[in-house]
């Protein structure tokens, strides 16, 4: 099941452009001040950096994800997360097949 | 002055990608019902059709938009908005030199 929308945020309005624009998000901040982010990854091959820990939540389309120190890509898909430690790196590709992968991060 | 955040809002966790991701943005809902969104235009030129009445709100960077039936292109800025009226087409060109163009769009 995918978390279709979020309630009860304040919505960063200028958006986080990255890669030339094949990662944009826009950042949402809780009440009791957590923030996370909401974000699209267009078909490209891309590697992140992390600073806190993250977990990336598929909310539409799919991604294959490789985190540092591995050979493997793994299938992310809508419904689906994944984790990521803090202080690392990890590559994204989205195919043109899947389509866009949709996202929120969640930090920390 | 720019709006730099929104409260209060529920955001639709999918983006909405226009143009092979040279358009991107999310839809936000406020608790009176009212949606607008918050997105971005990448260094592009393109054309936008409006079903309901739009402001386009600049919160970064800057636009230049030709409304229909016009052929002057003007400048848009961050803090500034300009009208659109429904059921029609207008075009916005990004140049790299100003970099995206960051935006609220209120409707009707």
């Amino acid at each position: 099941m995918t978390t279709s929308s979020i309630a009860g945020v304040t919505v960063t309005t200028q958006a986080n452009v990255y890669f030339d624009g094949k990662c944009v998000s826009h950042g949402i901040t809780f009440a009791d001040g957590t923030k996370k982010s909401v974000g699209v990854v267009l078909p490209a091959e891309l590697t992140f950096g992390t600073a806190a820990p993250e977990i990336m939540e598929c909310v539409g389309g799919a991604c294959e994800y490789r985190l540092a120190g591995t050979d493997a890509w793994v299938k992310s898909s809508a419904g689906e997360q994944f984790s990521v430690p803090g202080n690392t790196k990890f590559d994204i590709r989205v195919t043109a097949e899947t389509g866009p992968y949709h996202y929120i991060c969640h930090y920390g």
